[in-house]
């Protein structure tokens, strides 16, 4: 059997662990492909920068353009970002090669155009690694949950971000601290906006949608809040819940099965629920489906090592797929759902109120809930006199309605002030 | 595109949801497919008997082997054990259909059989259902990790029993009792030793190790002991050590890599390990690889509708398949590592003694695990006088050295009696 003949776009963190695994890992590869895996070529921006590497030197190129043409089997893409890995993997495709790829925001800002070029010719498209590392779970969504009907997807899908929430559960620390923790130990970018603002995570939870509902979602249908607005405060609030606030990846099929909410935002869930547990940087995704019940994947969500894993199982698929013929599972979106405002998905308010506690304060606050047609699940007080809280926990309501009862909360005389707003999740599925 | 032309064999509690999902998803799954999902036969022993099904009744038959024969595209096999369904199931792969089966016990003592028929026939063999139920995990395995290097596959696969251990924790029930409540739950069956005794459990030991190791592994290779030994004292000590009693699957590479271990037997965890919060019927799989680190996966691991779910998943991957061409990946057997015997592979044990306490009896005991080579982690006296117990839980041995330190204890004078043994696993990975 002739070598798959592969190319390398990108050799930084996770480029150079390819390398590393592809070599490491050589005959069982090979074995497992039915042929061997030939490294053709890899595209650098600089070929001279020292890596840790035992590679012949030849290989690199800056002329990414250049060796996609190659007649390549597969192309493997670690660069990220929208442009120039659109068009590599483009000419790439057009060339006839599969393609392997990491890449998040290409997937969730133009996945379709993507697709179209593989069904066009007749290659293969996989990207296990661009959601949640090393966990297996595009796959899992895409081939093994494809015979049910997937109504959630509630996932930890930012590591930089769980594990700055989890530190600042576990020592009380404020989101500037926990930060900066990150950044020291390598969990989080120097600039690390796309973690804390969401846009990983929103990225991630469009390609987790339209996987999930067979429907084209992209990051800009994504309703995105980050976590830099979650205080010390807010973390006490929900430990004395029995919760923890986690940044939540969530992605749901309406009642009616007509369209789907897709968002990211910090939110509790109960200590008791299955990805409260999931600490430090790791990931998880929660899935419910009508068949199947709740299942959940667990694992490392990044770094070199782990999404290098995700590429290579991949790299064996498409692989054999060029040995042995055939295709895997192209894009799925007949469905075509189409994704509902933030304001019409239902949810949960936490709300905490300033108050003074004198008689008239609770009838005014709860005429101010009823107003909006949401109803309360608890209100508990804490302190009295002119320094007393309310602490109220809401049924679920459209978010709609929950945004406009806190409003009209922050302009009503009753209310001092409104101390904090969070959503609250993952409290009505059994486990 | 002609319609994929599916035959059922067996239409028990899963056959019975397989058929309801297959009817109540039938547009969506065409869709996935490409095809329609036709269902064109039925076999089963009693055909008059009443189903809660609106199906045809003329696609009934107790023609089974006939059925296998009529052109079919796959034929999903959910009659479980090991004959009739081998036969059939060689016999559909000649006439040219493609399997899905739920067979655990049939794959796990004549896999390559059915291995080598589908590689013959040109035919995929699929059997996500035969192990964890809904969860998906051996496509995980067979794919997703298939570019890393499995180091350890952890897992709890028997429902039945995780919910006789989860109770026997929970309440502080004897063995008896939690299975008595099982069995009015519905969740052991009327003899229930294929649970209990780690049969079933055994079984999808072998196929894990047969796919995590790339290696041939049958039922009759797992070193299998039960649960039906584990009292109410031992869940008692577990709870004292801060851990939890789950009957486990443990598959390991070596550490040079040339043998695997296969067993199935009770074992302390810590209750800090991802494991051992996985209670009532649920299962959950914690699998270790090189690159992509421990990652878990968690789910329904029986009953109807998950199992089906499972089913349909492979149904859906196999139907494309026969519309677009190609095929799953087959065996992949090449690394045909040996499983080693138990006594050789590493555990760590929890030991009880019975002693009087009095000079010299630590001093003995401890000459006892010396003597063999087993060094001690730690060592707790409980009670005093006549009536101390002794509390030992050492460092890793070989499982021939642990158990011939506690034959010589058992007959050493200085020890009363060895009131429990207990293997401890999980508590040297991280989490």
């Amino acid at each position: 059997m002739a070598a798959v003949r592969v190319g390398l776009l990108g050799c930084g963190v996770v480029g150079t662990e390819v390398v590393r695994q592809l070599q490491l890992h050589a005959g069982d590869l090979a074995q497992r492909v039915g042929a061997e895996l030939e490294l053709v070529g890899i595209a650098v921006r600089r070929p001279n920068r020292v890596r840790d590497l035992d590679v012949d030197p030849a290989l690199f190129t800056t002329d990414a353009a250049a060796l996609v043409t190659k007649n390549l089997d597969v192309v493997i893409e670690v660069i990220g970002g929208i442009e120039p890995a659109r068009t590599l993997l483009l000419s790439a495709m057009e060339h006839g090669a599969s393609v392997v790829t990491a890449n998040k925001a290409l997937l969730a800002e133009d996945g379709a155009t993507l697709y179209s070029a593989a069904d066009k010719h007749g290659v293969d498209l996989y990207y296990e690694a661009a959601v949640a590392g090393a966990i297996p779970l595009l796959r899992p969504l895409r081939e093994s949950l494809v015979g049910d009907k997937v109504r959630r997807v509630l996932g930890i899908v930012n590591g930089t971000t769980n594990f700055i929430l989890s530190r600042m559960d576990v020592s009380g620390a404020s989101f500037t601290d926990a930060l900066e923790e990150a950044t020291a130990l390598g969990y989080a970018e120097a600039d690390p906006s796309a973690d804390v603002e969401g846009f990983d995570a929103a990225a991630k939870a469009a390609i987790l949608a339209s996987l999930a509902f067979h429907s084209r979602v992209t990051a800009a249908d994504v309703h995105r809040e980050g976590i830099t607005e979650v205080t010390a405060a807010d973390v006490a609030r929900a430990r004395e819940m029995n919760s923890v606030i986690k940044l939540l990846a969530i992605c749901e099929l309406s009642e009616d099965e007509s369209r789907i909410g897709v968002r990211v935002h910090p939110a509790m869930i109960p200590r008791s629920h299955p990805l409260a547990g999931v600490g430090d940087a790791f990931n998880a995704v929660f899935v419910e489906a009508d068949a199947a019940g709740p299942v959940m994947f667990y694992g490392r969500g990044a770094g070199g090592a782990p999404t290098a894993s995700a590429v290579l199982g991949d790299l064996v698929a498409v692989s054999r797929h060029r040995v042995g013929g055939g295709r895997g599972p192209g894009e799925s979106s007949y469905a075509q759902l189409p994704v509902r405002p933030m304001g019409e998905n239902l949810t949960r308010y936490h709300i905490s109120l300033d108050v003074a506690e004198k008689p008239g304060v609770l009838a005014g606050v709860a005429t101010v809930f009823a107003e909006h047609g949401v109803s309360i699940q608890t209100v508990r007080q804490e302190g009295h006199s002119d320094d007393a809280t309310l602490v109220i926990v809401t049924h679920r309501a459209t978010d709609a309605a929950l945004a406009a009862t806190v409003e009209e909360l922050r302009r009503t005389d009753v209310v001092r002030s409104v101390a904090s707003v969070m959503r609250v999740e993952g409290a009505e599925q059994s486990r």
